[in-house]
């Protein structure tokens, strides 16, 4: 029987033999393995990066098999032995460290210790928002999510030091904690605004992690591991995360992150899934504004992009306009009015691909013409990956971050906007199940062609707000967080992402949700519990107040924030930091006349 | 706004007009229509069968568009009405009766009169089963589950008389209604035998039907429908049927039975989704026992073999061998030694493909060499169906309904067929969902490779009963029922093929369920109700009673069967016509020593 308890950087194993006979105990390696005494210790492979250990039994072992230097050994013991215990610390430095790193944090062989320890620490840490109300399995999928939201980034100083795969080199962290491992595709959209709320200083750490990868390897990483930036997906959308900083006051080096994000987005290719310098399709994009796309089936001409992710060329265009947004922000902040024009106007290039007559942003080709024959729902391959990416053309309308406001003014009027809103949720697969899936197999926890299941589509409900129709939010909040968030056999709909999806549900069962990373505000939704209590940082608590709240009562009827009446479909991150309740009362049908007024919907950015 | 009632060859429409301005009710068919006064009448076109119906409105209308025979039609009404109803019958026979139907059901306009009516009659049928205990989740699903069983057949008699689509004519009934829809791959499984317990004089009609629907055209149809056989899948699983009403004591014409199912077996071709007679390949398989197959790409050779459906060799080898046993049991009870010992010999044709290396049953080309190499996942195309249908290999092993005793001993031991079917229930999918669900769309309701949502798996769990470990049935039809049956958005895990996916549930609720049609015997399975009483139509009550059942307490520590110490893991139908009390007594871990001798494994079929 096997017992394991983890602390931070080192854990204690329990293991009690169940029969007689020999008793070995393997460790397996890619690297190599030493040993003496009752200590083993060694590094093992991971992507090119050494993860060293250092390991101690509660009893000596009787003889070690093979020799210093082999990557596979096992300890035998004394065949009397029912019990064997086994700590052991981990460190991306040294061997020597991963031992410091052990005792810093475990000197003894009681597992219940650290059991203990770790559920305390675990219960202050999700115990900072209290929720009242809701059902036993909403609560479980609830403080489930908010566990899966300290999955990453994490910590790797040690000791003050740091290893770093972006130079191969260790760092003395000079007070600041390094962080990594990071999928900012995923998380810029709900858990780096999370963690800013939650953490602002360990956010502002993280910040500076991502300046010091930069610096370290000449480009801002877009998804960094503990082995460097695995750089997948498109976009880059680390500037998503400083310019949202920026705008929730978090420190950092705005000037360095400018610097970093300038250079990174003109020089790095955004070809998908691919590191390297700029090529003839990234000239095109900063010469016309699009990133130019093959007919279906046309033959790739680029040598660099991956015959299976495709060139994606709307989803590259769309995510680097609203990085340009970011950029902007960081641009004027640091004074330098020159590169906020010059990225703010890029910011509006997913214009060149509206398709007014259809209301769907479009591939075109590099002589600028719409891709023809097209269908919106299975153009582009596995993936639509050709076009889009993981998801289809319906997902991506709405990935206008940065102008909400401007992209209701491309479909002409709030109607057609909230007409199409209405038509994704409801527009069917057009053929059966397994073949859509055969063809977008990331499209799950589908709603007619939304897809609750793929960070593109966390903020779309919320769009409702921004067309004076805040009560389809509410209603369509509910269904999705009841129907694709379960503590039950299904799960949650999609890949976690490094809590990526968690954090969506974390935020919309709390009732509101950042649509704009880089904007100080949040949209609100309706929430899944009658009271949510966040504790800050500065020692101040935020209350959302869910009155008369159920199954059925998910509708807002009327509203105060602090005492006074309130009608706008959002409230500020300073609303937060200040402390307060906003106080919901709730119905089982819609009151169409709240949140509809020009000034209570939530503003967008644009310039 | 529209309401509607259906009475059971009537029904009541009643139209509110929600707006000012013309009134028209427009009707469309694939026929004629006919009109005047306050009537219409007229055809529609399925498949080449005529339905005919009779309506009547409650207010004349002003005038009618078109001409008697258009194929539609609009009855226009005076502006100021500001509601219509609409009574109408519908026959298969002709306009005429249709009105006659219509007159012996609903003579009036009252909606909420045929509303009740409909609600006393279904209140009545599901009554018939009252269960206690369970959530109320579960006895939604349940008697959902149990309202769908009455989904097919259907009873299609008219005042003695019925159109069949057997011969395009109008028969007498002479006193024994005409029963037709069934589709009796996924019916013969639990359907049939569960209408078997509940309404055994319909059942005794449902075969009288099989043998006019025999005589009517000169083969016994596979998936009798109002037009005609639609013969889909593979096997002639009408022998199943018969072999489990004589079984059971139902009362039919067994002489005629086996003279249907004898001729059908050996003149109609075996060859999936086909009608037509045998072929060469029908001609090998009377020869040698096996379907041939081909290898994986290989050139399909004959013409008849439809190139989506494929040979389905395996499937189609398993199916005929289970009805060749069943077709014995009829020439047994008719006296015919000869044929019973042609038709129960054949019965073990199973055995050439039978892989004692592997386990599994596997296709062999026409020389009798196995088919290699060969995936027992995923060979076999889009569904298995060159070799298997809809499911691959792991689902077929177990489709030996007629002789689990010899498929244990095909394995060597007991040990290593549970083995197996914990296998079953353990392999992984070994490539990502999407991509196993495009070859695989019909394996839905996954546990390893076990598919609960479709009907070959429904016995499986249950045959643990078969092989001394009684227990990991009860665990497993638990858990199934608690994964896959649900009410809410999951709904049911696969096609619900008119009942055939909901008698399952029934029965496996309920305790107990129906491994071998054809054998009069019901396995004991774990129930979900703390009381289940079947009323049955000689006048006796059979109940199931769990004492001490929970979601936890699923498993048997001990039984008695009306009042004496039980021990068998199955009871017979005997036990049940007979009425009296199942008594269980449920606890949260295995009794490994219940259920587990010689005597109280369930009787096997076989010779």
């Amino acid at each position: 029987m096997v017992d394991y308890a983890p602390a931070t950087r080192s854990a204690l194993f329990s293991l009690k033999f169940e029969q007689s006979g020999k008793r070995h105990i393997q460790l397996r390696s890619g690297g190599e393995l030493y040993a003496e005494g009752n200590t083993m210790w060694g590094w093992d492979n991971y992507h090119g990066t050494k993860h060293y250990f250092f390991l101690e039994f509660d009893s000596a072992p009787t003889s070690f098999s093979g020799k210093d230097g082999d990557a596979v050994r096992y300890a035998s013991f004394d065949e009397a032995l029912v019990a064997v215990k086994a700590r052991y610390g981990v460190s991306y430095i040294s061997a020597d460290q991963a031992r410091k790193n052990l005792q810093d944090e475990i000197t003894h062989f009681d597992l219940e210790q650290v059991v203990a320890e770790g559920r305390a620490a675990w219960n202050e840490t999700l115990g900072q928002i209290r929720v009242e109300g809701g059902t036993e399995d909403e609560r479980t999928t609830f403080y489930t999510a908010l566990y899966r939201c300290y999955e990453r980034m994490i910590n790797i100083s040690e000791d003050g030091r740091y290893y770093s795969a972006w130079d191969g080199q260790v760092h003395e962290d000079e007070g600041t904690p390094f962080w990594t491992d990071d999928w900012v595709w995923d998380t810029y959209h709900a858990l780096h605004p999370l963690q800013t709320i939650l953490n602002p200083e360990a956010q502002s750490q993280k910040l500076a992690s991502y300046i010091r990868m930069f610096r370290q390897s000449g480009w801002v990483p877009t998804f960094p591991t503990v082995f460097g930036d695995a750089h997948c997906m498109n976009g880059n959308h680390a500037a998503a995360m400083f310019a949202d900083a920026l705008a929730k006051g978090i420190e950092f080096d705005v000037e360095a992150a400018f610097e970093g994000m300038h250079h990174t987005v003109l020089t790095e290719s955004m070809i998908p899934w691919y590191r390297g310098a700029k090529t003839s399709l990234d000239d095109f994009y900063h010469a016309n504004g699009w990133f130019p796309a093959l007919a279906e089936g046309e033959k790739e001409s680029v040598k660099e992009v991956n015959s299976f992710e495709n060139r994606q060329a709307v989803a590259v265009t769309l995510a680097a306009s609203y990085d340009d947004w970011c950029i902007a922000q960081l641009a004027r902040e640091a004074g330098r009015e020159e590169d906020y024009r010059f990225h703010i106007e890029r910011s509006f290039n997913y214009r060149h691909l509206f398709n007014t007559q259809t209301g769907f942003f479009h591939p075109k080709d590099a002589e600028g013409e719409f891709i023809q024959p097209f269908d919106y729902i299975f153009s582009g391959g596995t993936g639509a990956r050709a076009y889009y990416d993981e998801n289809n053309a319906w997902t991506y309308i709405w990935d206008v971050h940065h102008n909400i406001a401007d992209l209701i003014a491309l479909f002409g009027s709030k109607e057609r906007f909230t007409a199409k809103l209405d038509e994704l949720f409801k527009q069917g697969l057009t053929t059966s199940k397994w073949q859509y899936y055969a063809k977008l197999p990331d499209s799950s926890g589908g709603v007619g062609q939304y897809v609750m299941g793929n960070e593109p589509s966390f903020h779309i409900p919320y769009l409702y707000c921004y067309a004076g129709e805040p009560w389809k939010t509410q209603k369509r909040v509910r269904m999705l967080m009841e129907s694709w968030f379960r503590n039950d056999l299904m799960g949650i709909c999609g890949d976690e992402d490094g809590g990526g999806m968690s954090a969506f549900y974390v935020f919309s069962a709390m009732g509101f949700y950042p649509v704009t990373a880089g904007l100080p505000y949040y949209v609100i939704g309706s929430p899944l519990f009658d009271e949510v209590e966040i504790t800050l940082d500065n020692g101040n608590t935020f209350r959302v107040v869910a009155e008369n709240n159920s199954k059925e009562n998910k509708y807002i009827q009327s509203a105060t924030l602090n005492g006074k009446p309130y009608t706008k479909t959002y409230f500020s991150h300073e609303d937060i930091l200040a402390g307060g309740e906003l106080h919901l009362k709730m119905g089982n049908r819609p009151n169409k006349t709240w949140g509809v007024g020009e000034d209570d919907i939530p503003p967008s950015g644009g310039r």
